[in-house]
This record gives structure tokens, C-alpha cells and sequence, in this order.
């Protein structure tokens, strides 16, 4: 499911670019080939999403857009924080990524009071003081944590504590969380690690 | 395996900082209990790095270490570098995580000027002319790549000419590498959107 998320702004990118005078329908066969991806996945893909095109007309193309945006919730843009304003968090913070699905990083929380001010980009960064009210206030159900793995535990505490759900860990930690609470753990490291494996057993 | 491998270093820390006095053996019982993980997933992934315990002893503790050590290539550090030291290039060339698995990021690369000189933690940063006699030089094969998505493809490029094998790609599109070259996708923005759909099915 991941790997088919991934490829879902890739879909709705190129649909989106398409002469609308020709936005009539639009097959797996083509997308495949246009976008260099093969056409058995391509069709799995859009099955997953949308159900099955019709025989020889394949998708409308309006109606695969608009199913497009609703699962990757472009048309609900949910707003998420990240703890620790370093140069990771700052990073993240900076990312346009985010908004193919339907994600914004509003803000970033830091202590240090050097920190605290508008990124080059507008982004807000503020004093940890104020997590718990803005996260009540601005109804921030998703986190990301980029504090050193000594303040994780305490800070994830404090993020169930006021309402957030889903917990994005970056700290090189295993952190606890209530039942009910998703927590993804990010090991940068490791990915490195997997393709230095890889190479080594080439 | 991925998950295996970010298992790994948590093994080898707790076993090294057993008392060596009692260095004798340790069972996959009690190394479950004092991790806080399942006892079939420590069984499991010992024995895939180690073959099986002895029954009732379990495995030798220097043994186990000296294997884990050699797994994860702590003793055969392998070089790695980074094009581009925006943000994300500055955070992983300064993240701390690398060495667990035999692996440090030696120098960035970058266009801008600006850029260049040695991080507050002394990692150098490069121009980006010096890459090829670089690469060369200290028969670097793995780079990380946290350029623009419009330069990103050249940088590619290049990095495979001098000899690189294995990419590790931040840059938001799909780069073409020639057969027998390593690539890795990075999409930061995957693993949040990710999260965020977990938690809209909750």
C-alpha cells in the first residue's frame, strides 16, 4: 500500500497535465507508458483506488482526478507540527513535499529562544511553552519529533497529553505511547545501512 | 531483513555493556526480556546472523558481538558523501546514527560558494568542481543525493562516471542509473502521508 501511495501524485500529476479539451477517458495502458511505469501495476494501482476501468475506454478522466485528490486528502489538508527546530526539523519544516497528500507542517516548536521567529519561508517557529495551546487551539491531531533522543519520551507525553494521535519519531529512541496512539519511527540511518548491505552482496 | 538490521545495533549495545565478568552466555530468553521484545523475533533474528543458540546455553556473548560487529561493518567503515548541503544535506551530514552500521558521511558537495568550508562539527563541505578527483581519490561508492529535483539527474550522472555504485536519492523525481548501479528512493513526505491514512482509518 505504501509503494502505491507513492506513486499516486505521479498518477494525478500527469492526469492534471493532460489537454482538458481531450479529458474524456484515459487507460492504464497509456498512463504505463507515458510514465514509464509497467502497465500491470499501473492498473493495480487505480483498481485500489477507484475500481476497475471499463473495457477498451478505460477511466474518465475527471473522475479519476477528483477520486485521486479525495484518497490523498488534497481537499482536506490536515496540519501537523514538528518538535526540535534544528537542522532536521528546519528541513521538514522547509519540504514542499507535504502537500501532494493533503499535509502541512504549520509550525515548529523549539527551547531555544535563538530559534524562535519566521523561517525564510514564513514558517512560524515558536517557544515549546506554547505546544499545549496551539496544538487545543489549531486542533493538531499529527507530530513530528526532532528533539535529541533525551527529550523524546517527555515530549511525546506531552503531545498525547493534548490531543495529538500520530507521532512521526525521528529520535534515535523507542519511544511509549497510549493505546490508541500511532507512532511511526523514522531510522534515517538504516536506510543507508539496507543499501550498503545490498551493495556488498552484489 | 530492513527490520532485522534496525534491530541489530539495539543487540550489540545491550550486549556490550554486559558485564564482561559474567561475559560467558546468554540465552535469547533473557535478551528478549531485558529489551522489551518478543522472544520468537530475538530468536529469529540472531539466528540469522548467527545460526541457532546452543540449547539451554544459548550463544556465546563475544562471539555473538564479534558477529553482530562484523554484520553491521563496524569494522570496515564505508565512506559516504552528500551532494548538496541545504538543510536535509547539513542534518544527515551531521546526524550521528551512521556509525552503528559501519558508515560515515565524509564530506558534502555543494554549487554555492557560500557553502563551502567545514561544519560546526568539522565535516567539510566541499565545491561541487571537486567532485570527480574526490570520489577518485578516497574510492567513495556510496552518495547521497539532496539536490533540487532539476539538477538531480546530472548529479547522478556524474556520480555514477566516477565510480560511485550505490545512490541514495532525497530529490523528489525518478532518476534513470545505468544496470548494476544501487538506487534508493527517499520520499520523506510518503511516510507522514502514510501516517496520516492509518490514522484517518482508525
Amino acid at each position: 500500500m505504501k509503494a502505491t501511495l507513492g506513486r499516486l501524485p505521479v498518477y494525478l500529476r500527469y492526469l492534471k497535465e493532460l489537454d482538458p479539451a481531450e479529458n474524456g477517458n484515459i487507460s492504464a495502458t497509456i498512463i504505463a507508458k507515458a510514465l514509464g511505469l509497467g502497465e500491470v501495476q499501473v492498473r493495480k494501482d487505480l483498481n485500489s483506488v477507484s475500481g476497475a476501468g471499463r473495457p477498451k475506454l478505460g477511466y474518465k478522466t475527471s473522475a479519476l482526478i477528483k477520486r485521486l485528490e479525495e484518497v490523498l486528502g488534497q481537499n482536506r489538508i490536515s496540519k501537523a507540527i514538528i518538535i526540535g527546530a534544528g537542522k532536521l526539523g528546519n528541513a521538514l519544516l522547509e519540504y514542499n513535499g507535504f502537500a501532494n497528500y493533503g499535509l502541512e507542517i504549520s509550525a515548529a516548536f523549539d527551547i531555544d529562544e535563538n530559534k524562535i521567529g519566521n523561517t525564510e519561508f514564513g514558517k512560524p517557529i515558536y517557544c515549546l511553552d506554547s505546544l499545549e495551546e496551539y496544538c487545543k487551539a489549531q486542533e493538531i491531531k499529527i507530530a513530528v519529533i526532532t528533539v535529541p533522543a533525551a527529550a523524546a519520551q517527555s515530549i511525546c507525553n506531552r503531545l498525547t497529553d493534548c490531543g495529538i494521535t500520530a507521532v512521526w519519531n525521528f529520535a534515535p529512541c523507542q519511544l511509549n505511547v497510549p493505546d490508541g496512539i500511532l507512532l511511526q519511527n523514522e531510522n534515517l540511518a538504516l536506510s543507508l545501512a539496507h543499501l550498503k548491505l545490498q551493495m556488498n552482496n552484489q
